[in-house]
C-alpha cells in the first residue's frame, strides 16, 4: 500500500484529460491514481480560472484523486499533468517511494495565512505519513495546494468585522503559502515550535527543504501529497530532495542530475519552487521581478528558473512553482527529483 | 587601432550612467568607448521607451559611442551596460579581440525588412571588417541595432500607397531584425545570393551563427557593433561563437564554458539570442509563448534562456536579446562569449 | 413559439452558474432558456479559459441552451449571464420580441475567415429567421460565437500543407469574426454578393449594423441568436439598434437611451461591439491601443467603450465585446439596447 | 501675474517636444511656460520610464517650467501635454483664471507618505495660493506630481533599518498620492487636523474635492500646479470643480459640461481622478479591477473614465489619472473643466 507510479502526460488545454488513456496504457487501473499534479497554462495568480478548469476536468475524470493544479508555464515550460498512482509493490523489491495523499478541512478566511492553517497542514501531512509508515526523514517531498481569499471572502469580512491577514487578494496567496509551507515543516520536525512562531511573523529564514505550497481560488480546504521514501514500497523509483540557494544556483541541480546518472536512473519528475529575491537583487545585480508592473514576480521567476531546469534536464514538462516562501531560503527554493533505477 | 576593452556597469534605472565612472577608474578615456550596449529593463516590444530613454542618456554622457540598447530583462536578467572600448594594444601582446564600429544609412520604410535593409546592413558589416582588417571568419559577434515601423509611418505608408513589408508594428521588428541578420550573413559569407533570397523570402533554415539584431523605435538607420579575433589587437581577451539548438540546448552553452575554463580564463560576457521555437513546441511537448495574450513571445524567451544562462555562468548580467530569426536555427540562437585570459 | 424573455444574474467567478435559480424565482422553467450570453473575466483573446469554463459550467447546467461567451470585463465591466427564453406568448398582446438560435456545422480549419464559413453563418442566421417567422429587416441582433485556430491545428496545417487563412492564432480570432459578421450581413441582405467579397478581401467599409461577432478556442462550429421584431412574440420587449461611428461617439447611444426613456421603458440590455481604431488615431488624436505591447488592443477598446456605455446607463453589467470589423464602420461598432415596456 | 494660458498639443512619442511651435505660434513666449501637464503612454505604475523620457525631454526644452507626467493613455486617451502659461492680463478684463506653480523640498524615503509630506505638499499649496491673491475657495484644481519608494530606497531601509509607509513599490505610489490629497485638502481647509489625522491613518472618507495626485519614479520633491479664479487674471477662462461619486457617475460630467454650453465656451481640458472601486464592486455589481493579475487597477480605471469622458466630450485629448485616494470619495474622483468664453 502507497506504493508509487508515475504517469506524465500533455495538455493541450486546461481541460484536455485524454491523457489518462496512458495510464491503461501502462496496464495501471485509472482507480489506483491517487494525485493528478498539473502545470496549467493561467497567470498562476489571482485570477488563473485555468486552474479551476483543469481542476474540474481532472475531477470529472478520476474523481478519486487528489488535484493539485499550479498555474504558470512561463518560458519553455509545458503543461502538462503528472499522475500518481498507489499501486501493489513488486514482487521481491524492497525500498522504493510511497505516496500518500490527505485533504485538510476547509480553512476558515480568519484562519488562513495563520496558525491555525499551518496546524491544519501538519495534522494531514502527519495524517499522510502514517499511512506509509514513513518517519519524518524519508519524506522527500510534500506538495501542498491551499486556498487563497477570493474579493467576495474580502468583502464579508469588512462588512461583518472579522480580521483578516491580509486584505489584498494576490496577498493572500503569499500568506496561504507559507502557512502551508511551516506547517509541513513542523510537521516534520525541520523547525520547532518557537520557529514556527517566528515564521508565522514573517521571519523568512525559517524554512522547510521538502514543502513546495501553490495557492489557488479553487479549492477551500488544503491538499496535500507526500512523496516518502518506505521500506514497503516495492518499486523501482528513488527521489531526493536539495534547496537552490538563489534562482542561479544550478550546482545542487547538477548534483542531483549527477547522482541520477551514478545510478542509471531514468529522470521521472523535478518539482521545484522558485521565486523573485526579496532584496530586489541576485548575487548583488538588481533584478526587476518585484517593480514590474506588467509581469507578476512570480512569472518571472518561473519562467527563469523552468529555463535553467529545463535546459539541465532536456525536459519542459517539469513542476515548476512560483512563490517559495518558507519553501528553501529566501530568493531560493526546494526542489526535489523522482528517478527510476534501471529495471 | 581596434583592440577592446570592456567594463560592465549595472544600470539602476534605464537613464542611469553613473557607471562611466568605471571607465575612468580603469584608467581609460571615456572618449575611447566606441559601444554602449544595453540590456534595458522594458518590455522589448513596440512601446519598450526605456531604449529610447537609456539610449538618450548614454548619447548624452557620450556622444562618440555607438549605442545598442535591447529591452527586456525579465526573470533573472539584470539591467546593466557592456561598454566596449577602443584601447592601445598592450605591448608584446600578438592577437586579441577587435572591436569595430558602423551605422547605415536610415533605412526608407519601403525598404524595411527587405534586400535594401540587408544590403545596408552588410555594406556596414563589411566597413567594419575592414576596420579591423578581419577576414569573415574572424568575427565572432557582430550585433545590429535596427528601426521598426511607427504607428505614424504606417498611417503615412496607408495614405502614399507606399507598400510596406507588414502594417503591424509588432511585425515589423521581426522583418527588421530578419533582414539585418540576412544581411550579417551575406557579409561573411555565411550564405550566398540564392540563400540571402531565400531567407527574405521567408525561409527560417537559412541562418547566421554570428549574428545578433535587436530592433528598436528609438533610431532610424542600424547600428552595427563587430567583435573579431585580430592579430593587431594585442590584449588579452578571447571569443567563441555557437548556436543552440533550441532554448534547451545547455550543451554548447556548457562547451563554450568549458573553453573558458580550460583557458583559466574570466567571463566577460556573453551575448545571446533567444526566441519561442515558431512550431508551438520544443522537443515534442507544446510550449505556450506563442499562444498568451498576456506577455509576447519574445518576453518569455528571454526569461527562460536567460535563466538558464545565468544559472550556469552564475552571471545575470548578460545580454539575452529576443527574436532570433535567422539568427541561429528556428526556435534556437546564436551565442557569443568574451572572456579574458589570465595576466 | 420564439417569445422572447430575459434574465440577466451576476456571476461571482467564471463557473458560476448560481444564478439560475433566478429563473425559476422568476416564474419560469429552467428547459426555456435558448441562449446563456456571458461576459467572462478572462483577457478575451487567445489564451482566455474563462470562456471554457463558463461554456463547460453553464453547459452542464442547461444542456439544451446555446452558449455564446465573450471574455474580456475591462474596466467598470461585471461579469454576468444574460439569459434568454423563450416563453409563451402574453394572451391579447401583439408584436413584442423574438428570439431564435442555431448552430452551424463545425467550421474546417481551411475555412475559417473564408467565405465557407461566411455561407455556414448566413444559413444559420436565415434558419433562426425561418423559425420566427421574422423578415431580415426586422432583426435587431444577430449574435454569433466563432471558433479560431489553435495552435495544435496550425501545425497541423503545417505538416499536412493545408492552406489557412494566418498562422498567428490571435489574428484567426479576428478573420473569424469578419468571416461571421460578412455571413450576418449577407443573410440579411445588407450587402450582396460583390460586397460580400469585397468584404472578405479586406475592405472593412463593408459592414453590418446588427451583427456581434466573438471568436473563442472552445467551439468548432459557430453560435447563432438572432433577436428580432416578431406579430407572433406577444411580450413587452421592444429592441432597436444603431451604430457608434468610433469610440468616442455617444450621440447613437444617447439617442437609444432617450427612445427607452420616451417609451417609459425599463433599461434590460445592451449589446455593443467596439474596437481600436485601425488608423491608429480617434478623430485626429493618436491612440496606443494598437502600439501597447503590453494589453491588447480589443482589451482597451472594451474597457474604453465599456466606461462609456456603463456611465451613460448607470449598469456595468453590460455586453461590450471587442473586435468590430465589418461589424460597423472602422474604429465603431454595432450597438443594440433591449428594453422592456410598462407592463 | 498669474493670468493663464493654455496650449494642448499631441505627443508622437514620450519625448516629442515638437507641440512647443505651437507657443510660438500662437503669439507667446516659451519661457512664459509655467507647467507641463503630460499624458504619457507607459503603464502609469512602478516601471513606467514614459514620465522620466517625458520629464526629461520637457524639462531640456522648457528649463523654466514644472513638469507633471502621468503616465497611462489606456483605451482611446491620447498622449499629449497640456502647457499652462502665465501671460499677461487682458486689458480691461477683469477676473478670469489664474496659475501658480510651487515645488517642495525632497520628500524623504521615512517621510513619504506620511504627515511630513501632507505638511510639504500642504505648504506649497499655499504658496502657489499666495501667489495669485486667490481664497482656498477660489481653487478649482490643485494638481500635484509626487514621488514613490524605489526598490533601492527599500533596499536601503532595510539596510539602514528606516522605516517606511510600505515596502511594496507600488503600495507606496498610493501612499505618496495619499499624504499629497490630504496635504491639498488642509491647505484649502476643505479638511481640519483631526481629519488629516484620520485620513493619513486610512480612512478614505476624507478626501479633497479638488487634488490631483500622481506619483512616479522622476522626482524627489513635489511638484504642485494650482488653477484659481482670480480678480487679476484678466482672461477669458473658466474653471469649474466637481467630484464623481463612482465610476459610472456621468450626471456631474453632463452638468459640467451644460454649464459650459450656457456659457457658449470653448472645453479646453479636463482634468479628472479615476479609481477601481476599493470595495470590489461599483452599484451592487462585481468589477474585476482588483483581482486581475495581468493588468493594474489603475490601468483599468483610467481606460473606463477616460472612455466615458472622451465619449461624452468628443475629446481624447484629456486629463485622467488613476489612484484616487483622498480625491473624491471612494471609487470615484476630482474633475476639474476648463474653458474659455467666447471672445
Amino acid at each position: 500500500m502507497g506504493s508509487a507510479a508515475f504517469v506524465k502526460v500533455p495538455m493541450a488545454h486546461p481541460a484536455d484529460t485524454s491523457g489518462v488513456k496512458a495510464v491503461t496504457e501502462r496496464g495501471y487501473d485509472p482507480a489506483s491514481v491517487q494525485a493528478v499534479i498539473i502545470k496549467s497554462e493561467g497567470n498562476g495568480c489571482v485570477n488563473d480560472f485555468t486552474r479551476a478548469l483543469a481542476a474540474r476536468a481532472w475531477g470529472d475524470e478520476l474523481p478519486g484523486a487528489v488535484t493539485v493544479v499550479s498555474g504558470g508555464t512561463e518560458g519553455v515550460l509545458s503543461p502538462h499533468a503528472t499522475l500518481v498512482l498507489d499501486v501493489p509493490p513488486l514482487l521481491g523489491v524492497a525500498d522504493g517511494l510511497g505516496v500518500a495523499t490527505a485533504v485538510t478541512p476547509d480553512i476558515l478566511p480568519a484562519d488562513l495565512g495563520r496558525r491555525a492553517q499551518a496546524d491544519a497542514v501538519a495534522d494531514a501531512v502527519r495524517a499522510a505519513c502514517n499511512q506509509l509508515g514513513a518517519e519524518p526523514d524519508a519524506v522527500e517531498f510534500a506538495l501542498v495546494k491551499c486556498p487563497l481569499l477570493t474579493s467576495e471572502q474580502v468583502t464579508d469580512a469588512f462588512r461583518t468585522g472579522i480580521d483578516l491577514v491580509a486584505t489584498d487578494t494576490l496577498e493572500t496567496m503569499a500568506w496561504s503559502r507559507r502557512a502551508a509551507a511551516l506547517g509541513v515543516a513542523r510537521a516534520l520536525g525541520e523547525i520547532d515550535e518557537s520557529q514556527l512562531t517566528e515564521g508565522l511573523a514573517g521571519d523568512l529564514a525559517v524554512f522547510s527543504r521538502v514543502a513546495s505550497a501553490s495557492s489557488g481560488v479553487e479549492l477551500a480546504g488544503c491538499h496535500v501529497v507526500v512523496l516518502a521514501r518506505s521500506a514497503l514500497a516495492g518499486n523501482h523509483l528513488r527521489a531526493a530532495h536539495t534547496v537552490m540557494a538563489d534562482a542561479l544556483d544550478s550546482e545542487p541541480l547538477l548534483d542531483l542530475l549527477s547522482r541520477v546518472r551514478a545510478d542509471g536512473g531514468r529522470l521521472v519528475q523535478i518539482f521545484a519552487k522558485a521565486e523573485a529575491d526579496p532584496s530586489g537583487a541576485v548575487r548583488g545585480w538588481r533584478h526587476t521581478m518585484l517593480t514590474d508592473s506588467d509581469i507578476q514576480s512570480t512569472r518571472h521567476a518561473r519562467a527563469a528558473v523552468g529555463g535553467l531546469i529545463a535546459g539541465l534536464t532536456g525536459d519542459p514538462a517539469i513542476y515548476v512553482s512560483g512563490g517559495a516562501e518558507h519553501q528553501g531560503p529566501p530568493g531560493g527554493g526546494t526542489v526535489t527529483a523522482v528517478w527510476e533505477l534501471p529495471g
